[in-house]
């Protein structure tokens, strides 16, 4: 069941799944990446920051958030073109996080018949509600079969 | 040795240091974020796509870039605002990715003295030098020694 | 779009989505479940096997088939009751595994009103389509938003 | 010190060493399989469950208990042929499993000499001694020294 | 910014990054080397043991401390040549440690023009200031730019 | 079976198992430890070496050394006291490596009656026979059964 480009319209909107995001995230992804910043890794140095405790990688929760079971799953999805994000609010290690996404733009592909640009608007919100990061996400969307087929 | 953001003015550039993306990177990748894009995961369905082979995550060359060392790390950094890239090329397993990174703008803090907002624009590229990620991050950078006492 | 215990029935068959096995998947499952088999982890021992070479662990392709995505997903599952496989044939690093799966039973629960168990079927398959597990997997499936309200 | 088939009989028993599951225990075995079913990855989601909090897989469970040292690692295992367990009760990060084993059957094999098949039976045990899962194993065990010549 | 062999005399002594380790840490360490020693990995057993709760293994100490940050990583190293460690505390996760360091000696290579041998002796120490290993390491330092020029 | 400090005697020796050291090690241990070398991570940078290509870190062999089964593993060890290690030559991804070992010492302890320190000598191998490192290991092995009762 995978959704063509003709079916996406701006105001379409989508709230993912949730994942929580434990210590375990944190040192995978500081060694993943490279980044030890103490204020992931030392807890000593974050016991006398504003946070008071370790807090994940803004580009954890970034990260996470393209990874979330949502409907736009089921898109035909030829590509991701770009992302762009706020880190507004920080994520500590028990919170968990799930995305809220809205189509801004659905937007017909020259090239390519039947294929379109979609740009998406999301916000993700821990167990509060609070919005940890927003920004927005542009995807190419195939055809799916009529594309194929044109 | 921790530069403040008095030291730091636009036009000055930055190259960091290399990593080389492994099959390892791109299997733990998925497995954190939990995008098992068949892209990425599947080597049947990319033997037939474009690419002839599984990709990385472009979310995992963006996560990879904010963690190479660089003589940015060695400033004040106190937060990480936005970031925002363009996946412009892919990334294949055994690829050498570095960045090369160009402040922007650096504009003083209107609320906390001897601290600014940091805009450095960047391009990621692989071994042969192509350009396969490209965008900004921005970064608030506080006033070192100097600051704390102001 | 959760799908009840009522819509299922004996017969139904489903196709997952596949993934690639790696050298990776292999060392993080020693690593996990402390199985270091010279045929898993010692190439100079397989090398002179029947094998010729490292072969995954049977009950990696067995964890996998329980995670590979497919319709089943959908489900109102509420819990994992049974499972068994029977270890047919080796899967090498590199090769892309995906299952098949048929409804084998679908018997109301005798407690849960709108509940039920279903038996399912399996074949884990290779890229060349040689079956190499074979099993049942027995689950608790709910009756949805329906049951919820019986 | 490999111990052959022929030194392996019916109600011989074994108790295996005990394993901690740990939260990255789950994380890793959601991120290496796919699985992040809410019931593993979702705390607040198992806040308002039976459970009160993230249970461990039962495939978790599973796996760990194939790799659990026990003195059955002694025998001369050429291969894994069958497994089945039923998930009894849940495993909570924090929970300390063991198995306890009995060989059920010895049966010499009709086509190697020296091997034959040994089929186990086995609960793994949480800390309190409560069975978690239940289940039976299948090995080829080879005919150590004696068998290799015969 | 690399500090050639010239540079480095007895006595200079440094303060490297810290890290707070964890159970992630423990998990992975004991999955990566495959020691699964109950002291690391059995709660119930170390329940009842002098230390009362799990303890990292002393070689995760060890390796850590040759990856943590410090003014050392900017020399010319060019090999690693030998290593020492008394394991002289217990590490819990949860301690953040870091180590401090001084040159023990610097001594010119007879072969290599430029460069030298360099002995450090190191202390391990967790949040308390409690020293947990103590030891040395003895490096190979390049003579930078100069020394390849020569 | 748990072997008592009184049956461990100078001259005794033992072989451990081997592993075989893949790209999914050395990229792990590199985020454990945050040990980023370019010796280790840098294809570019090490293709331009006298190596030719990335080497493990001396500290990963070293890491696994220490967790090789081998009839060590059997004996009542109660602490390890001291390492060390000389790294001779460089291990590559794909090496299959074990450790020949032979007690060099076995003192009583004075303190504890029963048991006692060993001191044992080592090198780890490759699969050419190659050494790759050398080095003593010191443990404290308790009286068993027999220790426990004096």
């Amino acid at each position: 069941m995978t959704i063509p480009f003709s079916a996406i319209e701006a105001g379409q909107s989508f709230v993912s799944a949730r994942v929580t995001v434990t210590e375990t995230h944190i040192v995978l992804f500081a060694g993943l990446t490279g980044d030890f910043n103490p204020l992931h890794m030392d807890a000593e140095f974050t016991a006398g920051s504003d946070f008071g405790r370790r807090i994940a990688h803004g580009m954890l929760g970034h990260a996470l958030s393209t990874g979330l079971r949502s409907p736009i799953d089921d898109w035909a999805i030829e590509a991701f073109l770009e992302t762009r994000r706020r880190f507004v609010a920080p994520v500590f290690a028990g919170d968990t996080v799930h995305y809220q996404a809205t189509v801004l733009e659905a937007r017909p592909s020259r090239s390519r018949e039947g294929a379109g640009i979609v740009r998406i608007g999301m916000s993700l919100r821990n167990q509060q509600g609070v919005v940890v990061q927003e920004g927005e996400d542009v995807l190419l969307v195939g055809g799916g079969v009529e594309g194929e087929l044109a």
